[in-house]
């Protein structure tokens, strides 16, 4: 979607994405890691207000920004319900970034959208903390691993090389088109009660400009088709409306108010999506 | 109110205010631009917990703390009901600061309590990211303007100079003194539930020495006239008092006790103030 | 618990931990005063969601994870109910970390389990804002003080000798083993909902290879039997289970549930803990 193109910043970049909350210590036990090994680190929290070992919904959100931050960029993101079982620890170098957590499907969207150069195990413990405990992979693992990779080390040291088809994935549904119609569903919630549906704008580019474009919420028959280019444009009018968002992708929103709340619908709620020409 | 003279550092500073929470990955999205363009800004968060859309608050927020900043500190402050309208994107030379944002009266108490230097339109789209959303101007324009008269950029080369009296400034209320009364207003319920009001400390300085002094809230009309100049003075009483706020404000307090709830009070709320000599 | 050797980082640190919630400014004021003295400082959030003046709270947090912080790193903690009261300001070199706060406990883990090489309190008020509030001495004293000892400042330069046994420690209850049985409570519950009791794993080797272990909660006679190694371990069959936290402590779960919400039990809740080899 968006054609902006990072720069490569001298200072090494950790970015760090977990379901942990700001309630404990566990955020700043693993910055601690970090900056240990690699002191002169720049981190930047992506948020840590992941629902707690909600796999998906962590996949998008890393998905919606991860093309802004700086080439090179490391990202340890720790969304593990499997934590201490069979699940493998990997490190992945794909498009201009590298992405350290498990291997549960927490970067799906990245393997679909980038080219993967490389994926390795987590095997070699000469770069974790010398004890792992068998709860808390994200400060005795996948800091540690982030940070060296951060310094420089190179992916093939952290571990054993992997397939990357033998990467898991989750099923990140794609609307379905029918014509002029399109199956899809909310994705997802914003802060402000936005909307934001599973259709790519750039799937839609007539969205402002063709005669008459319609939503269905499924569930409640709710029709929205009013349109507007951004928030401020028309009266407040209490009704919902149709916009392109930032994250690049369809959603419904209302001026001043929150229509997730307002319309009674939340993340997975199905509709349809009309345009006509 | 404080006399503290912040020192110029020589690591470029930019801090950050926002209504965006900590649920998504907007303001780690916002630091990751920033980072790409100046990698060495320290990057600090004043908070993102703004009420959305609540310009007003947002104003008095940012007024509490900027004076603590070093020189030459950029704030970037994304409170912006209006994005994507015709409202401005700005930037202000005010005081020892540059302030970057929406031109809606976030920098309201900014404006009435420094010299202003100089002011522009963000006409300049070379420091805007190439392509501009029309909901996210808080990653388009203000970040990367941000980074920009971070790493020394001219404020004139941001684009269109602007005369200082045409910034949009809000209604800053302030208390009425009639005599030996003030008629003020609750401003801002803090974290521990502390009434902050509009009544500047330094318009009151015979507030512990004076005989008598009582607030009585007019919604209620509960009277408040116990004094206390920290909080542990005197027993656990449960009986609120007065005191006087590190924001330089008069504020009512319970110790070990939330007084906005106690007392059904919260922002906005009329009072009148008396003192005795 | 831990063997982990933290590094000594050449760039200075300083992890902050308040109960101040992130809804204000003051942690940013706080950074910025910092900044402004010791710009190339990297600070660390340990957390700001302390619960307001629970200075045992605080206390336990700060235990669980300061020793994988950098050697060297300042500790400048805020919880601080007798703020302006006769409680001391102090500063604390304690293993290979300093502590600066204010004198009523927080820091009695660390006193517990650290050499004290030596403490001071904060009598020097060249080494504070040139204006104290009565209200806010993590702006006015802790931050400065602790970002002069992060630039590299001598302990007793801050102010006067204090003999270590007259820092105030608040009561850490241990628990109290008869036998087999141990009686204990819960000390914590984290952000998922598991009961962190307040027994080491250190003192119960055989956690996993013992025959029958087992806990009852007093004020309900819940009984716990069931053990898991990690949360992946095993059907998620909505039962709780006994597990060992990563805090180095007996821990009590529910896979993809909240156990302290189930059980309707929260910190300081009575159990007996029998083991039977």
């Amino acid at each position: 979607m968006s054609q902006y193109t990072p720069s490569t910043t001298p200072r090494p970049v950790v970015a760090i994405m977990t379901d942990f909350g700001l309630g404990e210590s566990d955020v700043g036990v693993m910055k601690a890691v970090i900056i240990g090994i690699t002191p002169e680190t720049q981190i930047i929290d992506i948020t840590h207000a992941i629902p707690p070992q909600n796999v998906p919904y962590g996949a998008w959100v890393l998905s919606y920004g991860y093309r802004y931050y700086p080439k090179g960029t490391v990202f340890v993101c720790v969304v593990d319900p499997g934590v201490g079982s069979s699940r493998s620890a990997i490190a992945v170098h794909a498009g201009d970034w590298y992405f350290v957590g498990p291997d549960n499907g927490l970067f799906s969207y990245i393997y679909a959208q980038q080219t993967i150069h490389g994926a390795v195990v987590l095997s070699n413990s000469a770069f974790h903390l010398p004890q792992v405990s068998a709860t808390f992979h994200g400060r005795d693992i996948f800091a540690p691993v982030g940070a060296h990779l951060a310094r420089g080390v190179a992916l093939h040291e952290l571990g054993t090389s992997l397939d990357p088809q033998a990467l898991q994935r989750i099923y990140v549904q794609p609307p379905e088109r029918y014509g002029s119609r399109i199956d899809a569903q909310v994705l997802y919630v914003d802060t402000f009660g936005n909307l934001i549906t599973n259709i790519p704008l750039s799937t839609v580019p007539d969205l402002f400009s063709s005669k008459h474009v319609q939503i269905v919420f499924l569930t409640n028959q709710v029709v929205v088709d009013r349109r507007r280019r951004f928030f401020a444009e028309g009266p407040v009018d209490n009704q919902p409306f149709i916009f392109g968002d930032s994250s690049g992708y369809v959603g419904v929103a209302l001026q001043n108010g929150n229509a997730a709340r307002s319309l009674g619908l939340g993340p997975g709620a199905p509709l349809t999506f009309d345009i006509t020409e």
